[in-house]
């Protein structure tokens, strides 16, 4: 990822260093198992660990150019280091057990940085929901006026809808933090279940039901998809802030800061580049899934071909959704409500839309529905015309007349009626999991 | 989905008769909730029911010609056939209440269809994987020859591989097991929680935690894109089919029937049409999801553009996904295993694949690991070249001989201990969720 | 494609009864070819044209059950229809001659259908922009009014991007108009360079340079990804009208036909329907692009998984794309433009819009750019924050009043000045090819 | 792009440095246009030019994290080092006239970049086709042996279709060489056609015909699928590479330089590893289309969520393009063909694809098609069980006996004349554009 969307601990997770640290760390947990199954002289892993070996990532480089292998460049630099202990690591292994146990491990770290995200994200919207619980506006359906709801409502769903993103990538973290210590086609031709159980789990990860040469790559594909659902989450949230922001709705905007400039030609400029942006990054974070969907169709034992995949797509997408959720948190921490304009964009359509409640009075006393229907919109079509108040004009249709009176018809008109249930719907997200 | 990948009971399943009576399933669970609230004259429901209507697909859809609005069509047709209590079907209620609960009761029972069949297909992988558990095989990555394992193991991975998949479908169903009534923007306007719960659960679905006008669509985002990860699963499994029968491979092949023809043009062909026809599949079944996640950031309180998309994707990904299991699950049953033919191939190589049984022993006596494996690359390449067999290149080497003798280099060679996990591994398989 | 979204000449084109006709066509133009080349008694393409053949889908489908291959079930079926003479058809072919040059001409009669669509498409747009050619409205970015523009140039460039994507229609078209008698595997083995170039010819075809089993799926990728860009194209423009529709916008709406209704619950609804739906379709058109690019790597001569694919998304991709150029065509005829509302928001923002000009009128005097910006961007912020008319506001700052009068304020706020070239504009994509 | 695919040019192109130098040249072009206009000082742009600015991609950096803009940043850097002359930059521009056709000149040389390499692989195709025009191997479809072909027609294949490509990448080329100078909302208020029209000349580019804020996204969209079109005719290329060098194939293999090693657990390997890191890379270019086409549907006069994908993709997705053609073009150069391998499992199938052959010669002797087929593929099943040589179970057999002579039966199992067009075909497509 570039370096505009890359936070800096994305940065320092997808670097080279990390990498080749992590992949010793499975060197050494693999070793210690092996020790335990007498394979390996007790004590190496701790020797070598003691040796504090600082692994030069340009080294390695160097290496590779010769041997056109990363394990085997990695293990070439391990051994001039750490000395002839070195041999002893790697026995029995294939460069997946070291790879795909460090995949693991980098992604499940590349979860939880998510997760603490998310959950300020969470965290942010709850607070907020709260705050607008009663904030009433217009529910919009089409991007035409439909009934009242509250602000409170509207973030409640993004809320709920988050939630469910970190179940999600909670699952998703489970899918993958499992590794691998399987040998060359993952038959353990030269290790054990045993020593990989133990190698595995002194990392946090459990392993593979059954290898190839690699961890099956379906789950690398969940995970990646997961991803894709929880920003196209965000894109849900940031299109709606983009609509909130527009010049005729107004009802909220992202935080504008001191200094800040809208555009390059026209000074009077506050635009929504937050959400925008959002929007675009939510469009990467999709694209990654496919690759890693068709990823999961290797040959036979494996094949290598999802490798350059992963090399891009890992730190990719994991980062521009890191940034996402970062970014997230902060716009609805500083997002603007203007509880003025949400009033104003109600009362625009002349209570319109109560018509559903007339509609609903009009069945009770006994109308046929779809009658009842024609005779509403009958009077809801003057009045987007501009020929009178709704209310006036349902009490002057004959139809409409012959079964309500104005009093019933008033009765219709109740906004408190129409948002009674919204705080039981607010509480119900917030005590959500 | 075109009628040549549509099994009898998907294409009834999607059929406008099923989609019609689920509506009214719909309306009447509600009608019933809403009577048990004294919001509807008690025995509404039961009286329509009692009517058994005879919904006529092509007058809605005549109806539907001229007010351009499928459910309202469906309520006309409901009011002629049903007669004046018709008219309390769908009180307070919102199109999308019955359409998207509508749609969760189908996306269940197409789950169910597909859960049925997953499962036989993993109970025919069972079988195989246990019937060839000690049938050995040469290993391969890259395409490239590696190390023994067995046809069971192999099988043994699509079945894990496929139980992981039956183990989404079964959390994809319970994200969609999910309706919603609660009317025009999910406020309850004119309805309540409790109403909403009763009918949903009537009908075994539980309520969206916060809807708009409709059930949130990162839920059917992800209930396409776990679809696609099945696909992909069985991509990779078909993938090597195609790989077992290809000519020069030849370990296994589809089971060719009497009166069968492989091409028009040559006589002689037997080709992995079906393994091939599931590979296209997958990509429909992929190609599904994008649109499933484009469909998430619905504006406001909801748009209408996710419907087009679903009214198609719903039947073909699930019918598609549906054929495939079915089809996957007939070629393993009848999957025509060479073991003589996995045997000479195996044998093809000359035990190059014992290559890092001596590459162990080596170390294990004391060499560093990167010169023995220049030392025994050396020999491999060799035999390779045709320049002799490989543990006689191994003894006449200096520096291996200096460490080992023929014995040892014997014993490397060594089918049974390669193998001697691979019951474990089929086991652990058969026993997993 | 589901009857639904199925235009009733694309209903035919991809009916069972045009394919089979169609390969007949294949395989007598193909008979002809061989009978100029001494290859075929001259006269069987004449003798078995003479005979009508009726062929029968379902006998076809019924012969295909046993033979498992569909164009030796066609080519059975063709031999009990014609009789012995019919042995002479096929004579060196392969079933790809037959399929390839066969979709190739369907698609090509596709294009033909989407090519005289867009085609209305793009009289419609010329229309309408020229109509509203003067009538001003503002432009936004970031759904932020910006600067005035007219209503007609914004169609203007709907329209030159319709052009943009009938030439890419037409590209299309060329790169499919390719079809392929060459044999099992592209060699000619029993046939010849020249009768495949006249039997091609005679279809209006042109012959594939170098063929495998397959025309190059490349060609498909194309367009399939073409189709997805001109979708896209209609995706921006139906996005653009759900924007004009919204409540607080109002500037233009789809036509609202006499008995629609817009929703079951609120009476008062008008929905943008049919831009919604075309917005669901292009994502299921750019969906189509997925599979057809992943077609493309077939292995050695061929596979057959992209047999699946294609029998998909061909009828599925031009059909909806036809069907969004039809709807997209009525809509443009049929958009209610308000000039009254273009007006009104026009001038909601205060005369803003003219903020550029101040700022250029400033940097004339020799203000350096980002001081003068931050001057006019202040009396901006005021204006927002209701403290006053932009005009004022600019005229009472010190900093603008020391270099720019009353006057030379006032010259700056001209809508005429700012429209002068728009007719240029618009000219420019009525012209253009 | 991450370093491990970032050729030197492609690093170069997309640095921080070029992208500011060319909107520093992008300015500079529109300031001569206004200039000739009589709207700016004439010698201003000259004057600049003079200064070599040595613009700082660190500082610009700085003022953006206060102005939140990045061209308002690269402006107000300018002003500092080029002084009060700099005033006259930007006059009546917008952001995205500087952003929009400093990508059309980047997204040009990318082009150029990618047209040299496909050349370089064009050639080496063209090389090695020529070379193995008489080379005859079996040809596959569905994996199984079809009829023979020569290694020359399969690479002619893909020259063929790399030519396409190129002739893809030359259009791609001509559809971004596109850039804008018309302002804010494309209308020239303070501009003029003419002084765009002198401006993007002057850089090589030609005009949008109706601009809004920015250039048209359905040519980015078209760009971008277009790579993906190209990438996947390399993945076909590099499947088929990994086809020939699997351990039972053996018919080619990349070059395995001194030094490589194959695997860090079997010393014997030598794995395609160029050929799967293509088809890898081919995934992440064809992603890269998905958000290109999402692009497209900009709201109204542009938002700004295309641009985190363009920072992302475009990079990306040319860079990674250009690493595969140049790749490609050293495996093809480097491949290593086996004549021998290819002549022995041509000859594995025991003459088997001469069955078309006789199959024929029945057919001309007056069969019935479907009649002869079976008695042919008769004798082919006994051929493939071993009971017996192909050419005398023919013989042998009742019916065909009837039919065809010894002599007529040996005179269909010619190589000769199955590969007699073989060279022409060659010919074809090294002639091709």
């Amino acid at each position: 990822m570039i370096p505009r969307y890359t936070p800096a601990d994305f940065a320092a997770l997808w670097s080279s260093k990390t990498r080749y640290d992590s992949w010793l760390d499975v060197e050494l947990a693999a070793c210690d198992a092996m020790e335990e199954a007498g394979l390996v002289p007790v004590g190496t892993a701790r020797s070598i660990r003691g040796k504090q070996l600082a692994l030069d990532p340009d080294r390695i480089d160097t290496i590779e150019r010769t041997v056109k292998h990363d394990v085997i460049a990695f293990l070439t630099h391990v051994e001039e280091l750490a000395g002839e202990e070195a041999r002893w690591l790697h026995r029995g292994m294939t460069s997946s057990d070291v790879l795909d146990t460090s995949l693991a491990l980098l992604l499940v770290r590349a979860s939880d940085l998510l997760l603490t995200r998310i959950s300020k994200l969470i965290d942010a919207l709850a607070l907020r929901a709260d705050e607008h619980r009663k904030t009433p506006m217009i529910g919009r359906s089409h991007g035409i006026h439909a009934e009242p709801v509250t602000f409170g409502v509207v973030l409640a769903g993004h809320l709920a809808e988050m939630k469910r993103g970190r179940a999600r990538l909670v699952a998703a973290r489970a899918e993958i933090a499992v590794g691998k210590i399987a040998g060359a086609v993952g038959t353990y031709a030269h290790l054990s279940p045993a020593i990989e159980a133990s190698a595995l789990a002194s990392m946090g990860l459990s392993a593979e039901t059954v290898s190839t040469q690699v961890v099956a790559r379906d789950r690398h594909a969940a995970f990646f998809t997961a991803l894709a659902v929880v920003a196209a989450g965000i894109e849900r949230f940031a299109t709606n802030v983009r609509h909130f922001q527009r010049t005729e709705v107004g009802e909220a905007e992202e935080r504008f800061t001191k200094g800040q400039k809208g555009s390059s030609a026209m000074p009077h400029k506050r635009n929504p580049i937050v959400s925008e942006n959002l929007c675009g990054l939510a469009r990467i974070v999709r694209a990654a899934a496919l690759p890693a969907l068709e990823d999961v169709a290797l040959w036979h034992e494996r094949d290598i071909s999802h490798s350059s995949v992963e090399r891009i797509i890992a730190p990719d997408a994991t980062t521009a959704l890191g940034y996402m959720l970062e970014r997230s948190a902060a716009m609805v921490e500083g997002l603007v409500v203007y509880p003025d304009a949400l009033r104003r964009n109600l009362d625009r359509t002349h209570e319109l839309f109560f018509s559903e409640a007339v509609l609903l009075a009009l069945v009770h006393k006994g109308s046929a529905r779809q009658k009842a229907y024609e005779a509403v919109q009958r009077c809801a079509m003057k009045t987007i015309a501009g020929e009178g108040r709704f209310r006036d004009l349902l009490a002057e249709d004959a139809e409409i007349a012959a079964l309500l009176g104005v009093d019933e018809i008033d009765r219709a008109f109740d906004l408190d009626h129409a948002l009674a249930h919204t705080g039981t719907i607010i509480d119900r997200a917030i005590a959500a999991d």
